[in-house]
């Protein structure tokens, strides 16, 4: 059975080996915050993973539904994996939030972009009046989803990066996980762009370096798990194969349902803050964290 | 283990027999919709169920989250239970919405009141103006949860009562089921009151006639189901007997996680507006479907 | 004075004469709703109004924070103005909602987006399963505003316009009026595109026929009145031309201060419901009401 | 003609002199915020403004719709003037914000419930988990206006107070100014209660230590001016006398429009926030700007 799953993580877990040849998962900690690192480096290893080659970082975050966390030092954990994701070479990034507002579990994406600071148009007014450094110009856009608009994501993003040409495109993601332990706990960030069939909500088109034009780095949490999938690991763990069983009970009407917590408005409204405060401080290192904050409510 | 629902239905199923000495199911089907009456008769009934003697009544609805529904045709079935549980002498009703509006599954109540067409302080005015028949005194009040308030609800809505005297009080609260296919394809109500423990959401005071001093109508709509139930449901469906197993899955942090349908907006969004015009229905026969829609927005 | 407003019928009724060389003006009634017609014909009367030379059609609705509203009629009238409006080819029409969605004035073109049926994706897929006569295909998009993207909209309507060639435009946007009796209590429908510095929001570029290369339809509803014009049009009434009172009031920091009615959240919930059935009427005319309710919720 | 506003420091500067028999104000500044202290002390007085005898304070705050505003400051200096009003002996505090959270300009009072840490329920808890000072016991509740619940909120009040027995009521409440400069750049605190027919949104029934049994301090922001009362202001100036003028441009319907600025939801947004943030340090002086942070998000 294919198991539905997002993050890279779970996959590599599920192939038991950190290290071959294919592929390498390396675990540490930075500041206290579990951080992964799995890259993929062959063919074999893309087929294992079902993903494209390249780099896959998992951040393990305090739940997002906690009441207690520490957003500030999680957003710089994470600002630190976006650098080392961004291309070096400076210039515009465009930032693109996947999804559906009127989705709670899709709308991760939408409420990222509600976040970021967009430069683009500022130029150079900021520097003149703030007399401060440049800032990265950026532009953020949430283009709604198929149903919403019938023109595909992947048609918008690519006319617009042919347009304001970027020089790397960041994309926001809400992701599937496989385990329900992992919603709101993980946030994955990758430099190999978004395959077909991915992404939690059955989003179908590429983008990638190829179909965008420009480097792509993608970041997403899982917000919501299949039932089926969930099912079939617990029945596993009993030594019981039972796909039958689980899809009665998790797909009643042939077709499987997606769940997510409870608390999903808080998990969404906390990982769309970190997430929006994290790139703000990847792309304007200039800025302090107060004058960001200044900018964006 | 003590399978947690608030469904009568569910337990009738559980215990097998539809009719016994202690309690009576009954199916049937109105204007092509899935009605069922479970009554519990006895203090041996009130064991089996977990549950006070009384009716309790569920109405099979399409999926909430289906695009295509025929609401009115719904409404006008649940209305017509709704009469059946009102007590016979007139007068003012006091329309209780329980739980949170900023945590999506535990919003029916507050959506709910927001389209109840509250009359009481209309006394004749409408009358005069629309020579029409009069309304029935409505009241309709969503008091909030504990947390926000640091108020048990049932304090509040115990002086309320005290205060306005109403006939008979309706409470709406989101509900949990044991099953998956439950999740907004089900609407219950009783005439029991709610006892403490049970609610989707963990709220503990009893509202009944004895704390209350009226007739007490509950109305409910299953949105989160407890994953460790579900779990220990898909075991025994295969014969084993793992709630362990269920535990380690769907309770990571030594608390079961409840789960919800990704799609809950829509969820809540439908069965709100569907409850509230079969309560408004019920209350004031003498408005037509339109004249309703003018007043409730 | 500069008398500020995005109105035409505003402007004739200033000018004074209804008829003229450079322009005309005619009033009626269709199904008991006034409609005015205003049509500018030449290099004059597009000098008179600072406006381009077109057709410029008002609505005049039941004021939109009103509780009792005759929807279905007045959406009928305004989608038969569309109907005029738009050019005979048939094809793709791509419509646009201008604005920002988190600032309520502002919030009337992404409101209208949501209630818009977009069938651009579905192709033959309806056709097939409804046994219906093809629908027209539509794509609906809210770009936001330059301030949270850093992109101009025009631009981003213009790549939209090369990539997937509408044989029509339609642009929705909230307007400025002079006088606050307007307010949600006009529809203005136009097929001369947005022009520079117009519009309630003080959005930049033009959207013509010749920046997006397809004719374009723009539709507003009055949503703000500049205080310092209503100031002006208050003292004209008593005989005093005091512009200089009028800013020390209405525009206490030297820039003036936008006013909009206490009702405004009601204003942008009907008028956006109002517009996008019109416009989905219009563009689907082998659809029943019951039909595209069913779509669109 | 009757000046319509809710602020005693407009009525002040309208009276001419500082200081009288019947009343006194004095302006000063905290911390470079300006302060006003209005105090009515006779019958004479009481006539004069129209308001019972009591305190009036004023906070100037920077716009609230500005993007860059000091809040903790502000939010400092207004927590100061609760605990001048506050009454001397401890105990628990209720925090009741009127008006209707689906009307922008009408939100303040729900909204700023929203952002207070209720603690009545915490009992011993937080001491005994935290090993602090003991909290002050607080509620807080938005109980909805008398259209959607069909209950006065002075009943939903009274009937509270008997039950739980407040030492103190802080009651919040959106007002109207005269002047459009005002909106969303006052704090008005009162000692006095609210009286019959003040209040921006026309609210009818007092508010008081007689009719709550509890002394009461209200505080508010102006949201609207009453479009009548700008224009007659605006004609004064000029030295003309033309409220038939002001009422046939500011009451088209024989009813007052009631105006807000454009930026009314982030208005909205700031004063809740600033207003909330100033009574939690007022009350919990024992808990940091961090930890009020943790428990209300």
């Amino acid at each position: 059975m294919n198991f539905r799953t997002d993050l890279a993580i779970e996959l590599a877990q599920q192939l038991g080996d950190t290290v071959s040849q294919d592929y390498q998962s390396v675990q540490q900690k930075e500041d206290g915050i579990a951080v992964s690192h799995t890259k993929i480096l062959t063919p074999k290893g893309e087929k294992q993973f079902g993903k494209p080659a390249g780099d896959y970082i998992t951040v393990e975050v305090v739940p997002f539904s906690d009441s207690v966390t520490d957003s500030a030092r999680e957003a710089e954990v994470i600002a630190r994996q976006i650098k080392f994701l961004l291309p070096e070479q400076d210039g515009l990034v465009l930032v693109v939030g996947l999804g559906n507002l009127s989705v709670t579990p899709d709308a991760l994406g939408p409420r990222v972009i509600d976040g970021i600071l967009a430069t683009r148009h500022l130029a150079g007014e900021w520097e003149r009046v703030a007399k401060k450094d440049r800032l990265r110009p950026v532009a953020a856009i949430a283009p709604g989803v198929l149903g919403q608009t019938g023109i595909e994501t992947s048609e918008i993003i690519a006319c617009l990066c042919e347009k304001i040409k970027p020089s790397c495109v960041i994309i926001i993601d809400a992701l599937a996980a496989r385990s329900l332990k992992r919603l709101g706990r993980t946030v994955q960030l990758s430099n190999t762009g978004i395959s077909p069939g991915s992404g939690a909500m059955n989003r179908r088109r590429e983008l990638s370096r190829e179909t965008l034009g420009a480097p792509v780095i993608s970041m997403g949490v899982p917000t919501v798990a299949d039932g089926v999938t969930v099912g079939c690991d617990l029945l596993a763990v009993e030594g019981v194969s039972g796909e039958e069983a689980a899809r009665t009970l998790f797909a009643p009407e042939g077709q499987s349902m997606l769940v997510t917590p409870k608390e999903i408005d808080l998990l969404i409204d906390r990982a769309s803050k970190i997430l929006a405060m994290a790139i703000n401080r990847a792309l304007q290192p200039s800025l302090t964290q107060e004058e960001l904050s200044f900018f964006v409510s």
